[in-house]
């Protein structure tokens, strides 16, 4: 890991635990790249029977962490390589892309909260050891945060309640309809798409609020 | 053409009639994807002296036109194939991208007006019959509203004034920090590009607001 990345994630670290002692209503956002979750099921299918994925690094999520695996997801337009699979394996496979992703496969994923997987496109992914064609599940994750019980305590906030969240800079915006998911396995987290993080101007580790109405 | 692509073309040009018919505040947005504004000096350089572009298809801006020329962007970490010249030719060569396409290139591109190019990057153009290196000029333009005096008067709104535009849909959000262009020139029209677009859901045509504020 280069020096300047070791002291990038250092501080995001320190400023989390500072927001967290402060109890500061600051809430810290992730730019999720297009990637894949897949089944035991189609992870056989495509790296060989009894497959286990490799963790490259953890996710913020307490468990998750992206897999040193990749695979090409392929559409009736175009193609998309290098598609990052991130685990642990899960029930039925998704595959999450952004509306830019989407024009290059020739697929328009709706946009859904993760898991919400019916009447959704499919597409075809390639792997080492073989194909699978999804049926469905290629979605455009609907913008969320991530917070623990005590953070939706602290927030007043419920699960799946649905907020507003101002972003500052110069690309000032406030997203609407985001998702709140609320669980004792979360970390604080909004999760954005890449075209999202972009029209708002955000990096990994930049602040935002949830706005609260008069 | 293809039929389903004129039937909405001649909806959207018939809405927008409607809504001008009923004093409607709904302004039309139009996205703008990668593109490049030549002065004739690099238009030489890139296609040979006294080089003419030759006319794609009108925009909506009077007297500004997508050319069927194309060249191609070299950045220190990427190259950026087929992007669109926008014509007719100005006093300075200006390059419009997307963060997303500025990580591609290598390039961070700062959120500009347009014309604004002190201090920006630069990158390198390359045409059918010479090569540009270009000092600066390299912007993600900052997103706006062109509009004729008669509608600044409507909205009620100053050239160089900042509003907020409110997206409503699965991905509704509120743009703060949007430019007004007010000029006898323009034709109402919100410019957005790419990833803003794809983040608040928008296609070209689709209508947004300016928020009043109490």
């Amino acid at each position: 890991m280069k020096e300047e990345e070791l002291i990038r994630l250092i501080t995001a670290e320190v400023v989390k635990e500072l927001c967290k002692r402060n109890n500061s209503m600051a809430i810290p956002v992730a730019l999720s790249n297009r990637h894949i979750h897949l089944s035991q099921k189609d992870l056989d299918c495509l790296f060989g029977p009894g497959y286990t994925l490799t963790k490259l690094r953890d996710l913020s999520q307490p468990g998750q962490f992206a897999a040193k695996e990749k695979v090409k997801l392929i559409g009736p337009k175009g193609i998309l390589e290098d598609v990052r699979i991130l685990g642990p394996v899960r029930n039925q496979t998704q595959v999450e892309i952004s509306i830019g992703d989407g024009y290059q496969l020739g697929i328009m994923p709706p946009v859904r909260p993760s898991g919400d997987l019916a009447d959704t496109p499919g597409c075809i992914v390639v792997g080492p050891k073989g194909v699978v064609e999804l049926k469905n599940g290629v979605i455009c994750a609907q913008r969320h945060i991530h917070m623990s019980t005590e953070d939706g305590a602290r927030f007043k906030v419920r699960d799946k309640e649905i907020v507003k969240v101002r972003c500052g800079g110069l690309r000032a915006l406030v997203f609407d309809q985001v998702l709140v998911r609320v669980s004792p396995n979360f970390r604080l987290e909004m999760h954005l798409d890449i075209e999202e993080g972009n029209a708002a101007g955000l990096k990994n580790g930049n602040f935002v609020e949830i706005l609260k109405e008069g």
